[in-house]
């Protein structure tokens, strides 16, 4: 058995030290330590969603997937029977439609095709044809498609469309990968995951609230979710604890990634992940794959391969090679190759990968000029080139 | 720091491999060894609810505490506007009703003293009067008084005043603790989770489905919870897969628990347990403690400590020996002190916590007998004294 890299877009890469973290000695929760690490971690955590304390909002730990968290934060802003708006152009947007609707929403949707980016002027059209809505969601980094949305447009369009629509987001692979200001941009809802750009093991959800937010939250008393309501939530963790049994081992196992990405900075984060994802992106486009998303992701480059190679194809070869990458998902399952440095990746890990696609693409019988993609790469991540940390400090 | 026991009635104390498989490469949910595991596991965990391949029964995983498996239960089975009877004699039972209120059931409940026992005659009345109910929801080891419900007789009580109501049961502390037999039982959903009997971190729960739950779930086609939705885990388990991004991690880390309840056997683990839990009771009865359960579970020894000490006072002693024990919850936080052995205690560390308990009343200002309390446990261990391994191998 060899090491496979893990380059799929989550679960992630993960750095030595969360290994110790999730082994250390069963911690119980309502214990002083546990409690310090829990507010650490939610402090560390608004510090990646670049929310200096002073700006009063909340961030919440949930024991549950991203799309646990993402139900927290629709079924406790919003009550059944009430109007919300879902945009999609892919296979996350789309779940959020699905969910809306499951919780007995009256949902508003418009999709778009998978690997195009949903205008952000058809958000303001949507939200005054609706004007009772009562929140917009909205997918930033559209996983299925390796699609980044313009998210500062989209909420500048729905602030001006309906002041009072609450903004929720997905920002499962956005926070801590690419450019996310829920403060200056008006967000009010802001959900990750832990297995992402933080560099966890799955298994938490987060959920980042603004003031009005928590006042939407603290006016409601209705019917709804229970273990998924945050209104416990808030409670709980203001004071230091959770309202139920959190997987405290996880929660511990957050930090090594979260003071890794305090030390390293957040833009000089968002630089570095963009480097690695549009290198290994160059590579593949030098060695005559396609980009698949007309408005790319950080969080992964997808790729088109050329005949004869189909995404699964790929797949398989780096896979024999060393590298778990993904291909798609649905109808788009064996067109792509997703490939991610979302984990604990630095440049070099991304030369390394460009020479694991070049030879994997190779072994599907692509016909590359050898070199051809290694080139591409180390040329995009030279023009990025950072100073060696030694000399910053 | 001196290492700490963990007395808690969950999370308990795991096995030095629970550490190792936490903290090993990360695995990718979408992989053949990750999927090997999630079905390792689901077979495991059937075993150990004492269900046979062949009964039918299914066994989900879910990334979610306790409360949150109840609630799948809950809100999977039954759909919002209809009724069901709840019963409490403690918190766990009570939250089932508050839930089921949350969720927009029409909730018949009946609460008894804390520290009591359901009645299971109760139980017919109760469903008879309200010959609508669609379930039962009935707490098993009722964690925070220490009591454990005769649930055979609930159950056949229930069965015979309705055939057609589905039991569903909150087994969190005793699945791998004390007698359960779900099949023989007749019960429909037995909720679980990690950090208790199979001995675990916690934050995975689990909910057992009987032939008829499935069916019934099947046949369901309504609005409901979305991540906590059954029909969606038990397509999707059926295939080896879960329905979102699993914590993996946690699924792999209960393989050891669990195997070692399979080497063990079910019945020798409940005798073990059972025995543990006595012999720290006798000890704190031996010492001027009383039980403050009319009928003692196996999840955790119940005592009111003698004055001047209260409950509160006795943890902290306990705490500064080295073993870190659970005051009570709500109106009886500062009465009771429990003890657990669910996680990784064979019967000398019953000895070794006898021996503590004796050392911390002395510090709160009990006067005891040097050496009663020890005697007293040591006498319940000798009688229930089992061969060594090495002889029945």
């Amino acid at each position: 058995m060899f090491r496979s890299r893990l380059l799929a877009p989550g679960p992630v890469e993960t750095a030595p030290e969360v290994g110790l973290a999730l082994a250390g000695p069963q911690l119980h929760h309502r214990s002083p330590e546990a409690r310090a690490i829990v507010k650490r971690v939610r402090e560390l955590l608004a510090a990646a969603y670049g929310l200096p304390p002073s700006a009063g909002w909340e961030v919440l730990v949930l024991t549950a997937s991203g799309t646990g968290a993402m139900e927290a934060a629709i079924a406790s802003l919003v009550p059944a029977g009430l109007e919300v708006v879902t945009l999609s152009a892919g296979k996350f947007g789309e779940r959020w439609r699905d969910m809306a609707l499951a919780l007995g929403l009256r949902v508003h949707h418009r999709g778009f095709g998978w690997g195009s980016a949903v205008p952000p002027e058809a958000v303001g059209e949507l939200l005054r044809a609706h004007p009772e809505a009562q929140a917009l969601v909205v997918t930033h980094s559209e996983t299925s498609t390796g699609t980044l949305h313009d998210l500062e447009s989209i909420a500048a369009e729905a602030r001006a469309a309906n002041p009072e629509a609450l903004l929720v987001v997905d920002a499962v692979t956005s926070l801590g990968v690419s450019e996310l200001r829920p403060l200056e941009w008006g967000l009010d809802a802001v959900v990750s995951g832990s297995q992402k750009g933080v560099g966890g093991p799955p298994g938490l959800g987060f959920v980042a609230l603004s003031p009005r937010a928590v006042a939407r939250l603290e006016s409601r008393a209705v019917t709804g979710p229970y273990y998924l309501d945050l209104r416990r939530e808030l409670k709980a963790q203001r004071g230091g604890e959770t309202a139920y049994t959190p997987a405290i081992n996880l929660v511990a196992s957050l930090l090594p990634g979260l003071e890794k990405l305090e030390a390293a900075g957040l833009e000089a984060t968002w630089r570095e992940k963009k480097a690695l994802t549009e290198a290994v992106t160059a590579a593949g486009l030098a060695l005559g794959c396609r980009a698949y998303s007309s408005r790319p992701s950080p969080a992964c480059a997808t790729l088109v391969p050329p005949a004869p190679a189909t995404g699964r194809d790929v797949v398989k070869a780096l896979l024999n090679r060393g590298a778990r990458a993904q291909d798609g998902q649905d109808a788009i399952k064996d067109t792509i190759v997703r490939l991610s440095f979302m984990g604990h990746f630095d440049r070099y890990d991304a030369l390394a990968v460009a020479g694991l696609l070049e030879e994997a693409l190779e072994d599907c019988g692509v016909r590359v000029e050898r070199g051809a993609g290694v080139a591409a790469a180390w040329a995009v991540l030279g023009a990025a080139r950072p100073q060696p940390v030694a000399a910053r400090r």
